[in-house]
């Protein structure tokens, strides 16, 4: 048996070397910060990042949408810092969620010039915009820092406070991507002021999706308050509905976090945070462009909530409050791409995802979750049924 | 001032929440194995890797110049022990060193389906194959477990015990890319003795980098055993020769781990084994197909070792035995791309690289090194010149 020789992390088995072994520590830091009006010439915090000796610069990817809005906005912000920067108009939908919007956005990213670590690329847009930009940060020189200002209610709650990018391919959704950190995220919820009615109702669903799986108290916020946010776009005109909205996005935001942080990088495989999101990656990607990312997560989460009824997990009342909620929402309970083939083709794919196993997060009541390893296809076509006589689907 | 909320990583601000810090910490481990001929049947490295329950699946990618030598022993092994096995022939060279390679890798693994954290992907190959599946692997359901069996001398002492995966794009060389561990790293030298010649050169170019600024045991060893080593192929035909190239290889890796390990992600971008990438990145690619890169790389070291002489860092004999070293390895000083516009702009694309500074390694005699950031297109082109009328280039 040799001797074995360590420098730090560094072990290595001597006199005749038979291999080392590596061993490095990385400490991931980033910060959420709720701000309104991020636009506004006052608010410095899209200039206040990293290094700011010299010249700043900016690299600014915007969602094609966002920019038909806050282009000029955006434009005027940087000009009355001096900051030089270019403004990257990005179309940003399911559609075009592949690697090839990735490319654009890089060689774009190479025409400016940046440097490495000290210019942060910023995003703006919703989850879509933001996950792919945050894809092309982390490949960039094998890594630059990006800034996220989600403008979606998605982007807000969901896609903009994780570390999650990823874009389509292959027809599978999200199926390349990596988990990569923004440094700063900015939330600012007067850029929902804009956002049509449905883009308010598919953030819903994943606020929905917290409630009913850890957060009895968000549901119920949901329940009460749910059809006046989504009237109200989370602006506040009603002072009692304002604070309801506010207390919505925290518990949404927090509750999300608290499942995040512990396993950012998705170790272990039994989440949460899944809910909704087994059968929904192959429903949304076979409805495309018809299906919203919240929307195809809402009808997801309709048949499992059937399904957790059928089991005794949930109760028959409970069921058709869950169910009633969706509706109140604008969201949909059923969807045409609901047959048991695909629903069958849907789980053994992520059971390749979740590593063997379903680890498939079922709600127990409303505010607390289980994971079950047994579903079986049958069992999935009696709750389809159920779940298309219910909606009349 | 409101509240502090900590939960584990997770710090939010109440009572009116206005932001949330996560923080986690992500621990890596990786190893890096000696073993003669890895494809023996006897020899198990391939398939004792994690989970090995129930049947026993491996997706395998082979550099196509290796499947041609090697690719009926790697059928016949994973025949030999009942594993369900795809082999994915996989043209590796830096012109199709780019996402279209990466993107046919992954459909196939899409095909093959594989289990997202038990299955590993096993690359075999030179450093362009093990760079662009490592990527794949990131990438694919945003990281799949990775097995690199390095075929050459640079797979084996450079791009096979790091961390880094690239892709070449837009004209530069591994432009994008990720930093990625493979579990497992299995060091198999008699791959070595099917290479051709240049392709020994080729690695030990990055041997003598190691060499030349950490190591100056590890220059003697091939100042003396070099050529032999070359001829050979570290085959070891000569016990004397054998022990040289053993100990070369060792000291060559060791080194290299030395310095990446305590800064894995390179979060200190003044990097040591950067020595010779600092201009060989574009000439590389303008060379385009003519310069392996170890080669470009060796035409780095050559023009930088005269301007460290220049400078008074590195002395005239120890100038002359350096080019002489690289000349007895078969080995280029000088290619017809070396011009004062063309290195101009490659050290500005590498201080972008490098974070706005040229944090340029350089010599301090034999054995040691310097972190410069004053080098101006006037010195190059001295260098330059007098490089030329070393070499009669």
């Amino acid at each position: 048996m040799p001797a074995t020789t360590v420098t730090s992390g560094l072990i290595a088995t001597s006199s005749r070397v038979d291999g080392w072994k590596v061993q490095a520590t990385k400490d991931v830091t980033y910060e959420i910060r709720v701000r309104d009006d991020v636009l506004d010439v006052n608010n410095t915090d899209l200039l206040d990042i990293g290094d700011t000796t010299g010249q700043v610069r900016r690299f600014v990817v915007v969602d094609a949408n966002v920019a038909q809005i806050y282009g000029d906005r955006i434009t005027k912000y940087f000009r009355h810092h001096g900051v030089e920067h270019e403004l990257y108009v990005c179309p940003a939908d399911e559609t075009v969620k592949h690697f090839e919007t990735v490319f654009d956005i890089v060689a774009a990213i190479d025409a400016f010039g940046i440097d490495r670590r000290r210019e942060p690329i910023i995003a703006i847009g919703g989850g879509v915009l933001t996950d792919m930009v945050g894809l092309a940060a982390n490949l960039y020189r094998r890594g630059t820092p990006v800034v996220r200002v989600p403008t979606t209610l998605i982007g807000l709650v969901d896609a903009g406070v994780g570390v999650k990018t990823g874009v389509n391919f292959n027809g599978h959704k999200n199926r390349l991507g990596t988990y990569f950190e923004s440094t700063l995220t900015l939330l600012d919820r007067t850029f929902l002021a804009t956002l049509d009615r449905r883009h308010i109702a598919n953030g819903l669903a994943e606020i929905l999706k917290i409630g009913l799986i850890k957060d009895a108290r968000l549901f119920e916020l949901l329940r009460v308050h749910g059809p006046r946010l989504l009237e109200e776009k989370f602006q506040g005109v009603d002072r009692s509905v304002s604070r309801a909205g506010e207390e919505t996005l925290q518990r949404a935001i927090h509750g999300m976090l608290e499942e995040l942080q512990p396993n950012l990088w998705e170790t272990k495989l039994e989440r949460v945070v899944d809910y909704g999101h087994t059968f929904s990656p192959t429903i949304e990607m076979h409805a495309l462009p018809k299906l919203l990312h919240g929307e195809a997560v809402c009808v997801d989460m309709a048949l499992t909530t059937v399904l957790a009824r059928r089991r005794g997990l949930v109760g028959d009342d409970e069921c058709r409050r869950i169910l009633a909620v969706m509706r109140s929402l604008d969201l949909p309970t059923w969807d045409a791409h609901l047959e048991p083939g695909l629903l069958v083709k849907a789980l053994e794919d992520t059971v390749r995802h979740r590593d063997g196993r379903q680890r498939l997060p079922l709600p127990v009541g409303i505010g607390d979750a289980v994971f079950v390893n047994d579903v079986t296809a049958a069992e999935l076509a009696a709750a389809l049924e159920e779940l298309r006589g219910s909606t009349d689907g």
